[in-house]
């Protein structure tokens, strides 16, 4: 084995530094990344990130589309399981992914929120990419496809989020008690969109 | 009756600046409501308005937690009903005030990922009095007080909020069914996590 150095391709070079924008968003908030700090933890020079980032918006950018990459990549769905269990193990994913990458997901949420359009733009596709797996499970869940059923399932989405947000500096219960329970919150709320006509309270 | 114009107390005053704040965040974002357009609208001085507030900061933190007030004073519950017959009629209310404030409520949903700690604060308490409801109602449900209830309720609140800001633009669901699902999904959500012993998945 040569233990010369390998020259890095500039992709693979640019996707170590949002691993280590990603690393140093653990301690510290999007608007304290700053594309100084960043030089610095990499030991290049500030003249070279902007070989890879025009500014450092486009920094942020770039290191939270890559948080909410891996957050739906974590979270894809294993095609040949049962669709109960399927979600099961995608929620167990996706505690793990906020449990490992606790501030980083934190900034990506604010981001929706925020003034940078982009930022939101990307919560938002992946809110989107997360809640079109429920409704592409409708059909084995036995639940139509109605408006109500889409408003609620990303209605299912934020209480997931804000539950999960909620539990992970305490973790007061247990971890597959939370899964087990997010899991079957989702039939208990959509149960009464999926039916055609709709019963009064 | 005398035409004579009423001298207001600088409270009543103050008051009618913050309405007059609310209506102006109909049509614009916290971030455009400038104590000068205030001034322009109130037809007053920016001189006199400072003194009502310190400066532009102070000014949106009141206007924020007059939206907050009034929202939890229109929510209310009475607390004469059954508990579910109280729900429906609070969530009615909360339905009622999105629509009638949606920029202002958008404002204020969106304040709690911005940098202001205590416009956060605001959102917080907010979401913790409209939660706080339910944790009263616990007993009447048949629903003990655990730490995943609790988890759960902010949760199913989170539900709400998303489920109604994604529903305002459109209303593609009639508003009374709207408000019927949201009503079956707090006991959905909770029923596993009011239990002693939580069943695994």
């Amino acid at each position: 084995v040569s233990t010369r150095r390998v020259r890095l391709s500039p992709a693979t070079r640019r996707e170590q530094l949002l691993d280590l924008g990603l690393q140093l968003l653990q301690t510290r908030t999007l608007d304290e990344l700053s594309i100084d700090l960043l030089a610095d933890e990499a030991g290049i020079s500030r003249g070279l990130l902007y070989h890879y980032f025009s500014g450092k918006q486009d920094f942020h950018r770039a290191v939270v589309r890559r948080a909410a990459d891996d957050l739906i990549a974590r979270t894809a769905p294993e095609e040949s399981r049962e669709p109960t269990e399927r979600l099961a193990a995608s929620l167990h994913a996706y505690v793990d992914y906020v449990l490992d990458n606790y501030a980083a997901y934190v900034s990506l949420v604010k981001s929706a929120a925020g003034g940078d359009h982009v930022l939101r733009a990307i919560y938002e596709d992946t809110r989107t990419a997360l809640t079109g797996r429920i409704f592409d499970s409708l059909p084995e869940l036995g639940l139509d496809d109605t408006p109500a059923v889409r408003l609620l399932a990303r209605g299912w989405s934020a209480l997931v989020e804000e539950t999960v947000l909620a539990w992970a500096p305490d973790q007061e219960v247990p971890k597959d008690d939370l899964v087990a329970l997010l899991a079957a919150a989702l039939p208990g709320v959509l149960q009464g969109a999926g039916a055609s006509v709709v019963a009064e309270p």
